[in-house]
């Protein structure tokens, strides 16, 4: 039964955990906030993997277009195997890590440290190695994530993302939309019925293609790791526009191209991708809360919650998340034990 | 026949091509060199797509290791879709693009000049659109490439980057080194005949993985773009940590998994992880020019020549340009005309 599952069950508490964050997690935000402002930043440099770096990639768009600020996203083997740190003159180095342990994200916020940059970790463990590297922690308050795969967590990291480029926007409409996000997360989930029977379609889906652009590339990115982690599907994230050159040699009849479609800037984007997928005969599957987006595609996956796009990965992952999960029962797969993973992967 | 592809052509000119490069553009390349030490450059910024884009991967490790300068790969659709272009204070903002032609990355370029930010681009088209919004202008000199799958231009672009990051540090050490590279290349051809052979072995595969870390972070991601575009096989590029954070569960016996491993302070690192896929009974076909890594491997492609570990992209990737290309053949795709695909592709 998947109502048995880790799995399952972290994936249901999303909306609470991000009630909680909201909640616990503004003062301390906005004392990041203050500092930010008063050291000259330039950049921010991200240093994560895994899901982590897909909430990373969120901020590579989220700080763009609230802040203005460009995001590096580190490379971490210049630290730990080349040990040739870059200089990191004002720059903001954010280290995102659910258990805060892996020793390779840790070396970028000590070497950070060293520098004399301003440092900040997001992660589940306050204690962690990583917090104590950190100049400022913002922890999840996700509770223990035991499912291998993140889900809480991710959208945990999203969360503090999202409300620290709020509050450096300084603009309290942005503010009053984050506080609607823990509400839509619980309407978006109710679609776990109809994705639970589409999953069926795909049992024996051995490849796919998960497309997104803008605030959605990382949820493209996200999706796919899922339906590798859990579903051993050859899952591959790309951006409509970076699919275009090259990869799109690849579509033949009936390949299946996940599209995550919420409404935004982007969704006339999205829609002439979409076309070019129907004119090509692959099969697009459509994650969107709008209903013409929707019926482009061969087959459908409602978002029940329509959100400001800024917004829009928090709530787009969920039914990518439910849809992986279904698809580990259909081929009756462990969902919290994927096979050859455990849950903190120390690389160098 | 495959040697009368302008595919197989343009992979055998390459030792001319990067000859031609560093003849002619090492006192252009000393002018950008000086005025990036003139100006107060904080970080590299670079917009490309596609080929591209892997050049601009190599570029992260590059200038972190040889020049202490961090890289941050920019977002087009802040500038063309959401209008929200960073700034880019103390930026160094850099174009690659084949054609020059790309609206997206162009866009980038012309912002950066709006701003003031110093810029330039690396192009085979000296008069492009690109071409005319960099304050410096790096022409590959490549000839005209014909086949869509770029390969000489791809190289080209390595060294151009390469001639950058050496000027930049003043090592004539390095600068010899860059000399010794297109004999170099020329003597990785000649695996051409085995690795034909080998391609044989391949005709059914369906999908892969495409391994490489540091350096040659940037080969996986163009090794595997050459497989998706040629043979259209799945063929997903990974850093081998990032694989270990979630895509491990996807092995299982007899998966291909191509490992980037030359010489070099990586090298431990690619055993370990070749003897990890071993171990999990997945079929690891090793590129290196060291003959204990390569017997490792459940297959070898002999990598015949031994160049310095930064430089090594430039010859690590020749034998799987070779290997794409006969991989077509052996399926009967057209190596100049993969479907679906033009030469410039228009992303805005």
């Amino acid at each position: 039964m998947p109502t048995a599952s880790h799995l399952y069950r972290e994936i249901h508490e999303q909306p609470t955990v991000l009630r909680r964050l909201l909640d616990l997690e503004q003062p301390n935000i906005r004392r990041l906030v203050q500092t930010i402002r008063q050291r000259d930043v330039d950049y921010v440099l991200i240093a994560a993997r895994g899901t982590s770096d897909n909430a990373g990639r969120y901020a590579n768009y989220l700080f763009g277009a609230l802040n203005g600020l460009p995001v590096a996203l580190a490379a971490p083997s210049l630290y730990t195997v080349y040990q040739q740190p870059p200089r990191l003159r004002n720059a903001l180095v954010l280290g995102i890590s659910q258990s805060g342990k892996s020793p390779d994200i840790v070396s970028v916020l000590a070497d950070a440290q060293r520098q004399g940059a301003l440092t900040a970790a997001i992660t589940n463990f306050e204690e962690s190695d990583l917090a104590n590297r950190a100049d400022f922690v913002i922890p999840l308050h996700a509770g223990e994530e035991r499912s291998i795969a993140a889900t809480k967590t991710y959208t945990a990291e999203l969360m503090a993302l999202a409300l620290l480029g709020a509050n450096l926007s300084d603009d309290p409409q942005r503010l009053n939309a984050l506080a609607e996000i823990p509400d839509a997360v619980g309407r978006v989930l109710e679609v776990e019925p109809a994705v639970a029977a589409l999953a069926q379609r795909y049992r024996y889906m051995q490849a796919c293609v998960v497309i997104g652009r803008g605030y959605n590339y990382a949820s493209a990115f996200e999706l796919a790791l899922k339906l590798k982690e859990l579903t051993y599907t050859i899952a591959e994230p790309y951006s409509s526009a970076d699919f275009l050159h090259g990869p799109l040699a690849l579509i033949e009849d009936g390949f299946p191209v996940i599209v995550l479609a919420p409404s935004g800037i982007m969704l006339p984007e999205m829609q002439a991708f979409i076309d070019v997928l129907v004119q090509r005969e692959a099969e697009p599957i459509v994650i969107s809360d709008d209903a013409a987006t929707l019926q482009r595609g061969r087959v459908q996956i409602p978002l029940l919650a329509s959100v400001p796009e800024w917004l829009s990965p928090i709530t787009a992952i969920v039914p990518g998340q439910i849809f992986a999960m279904h698809l580990a029962r259909a081929r009756d797969y462990d969902p919290d034990h994927p096979r050859g993973l455990r849950k903190v992967t120390e690389t160098r």
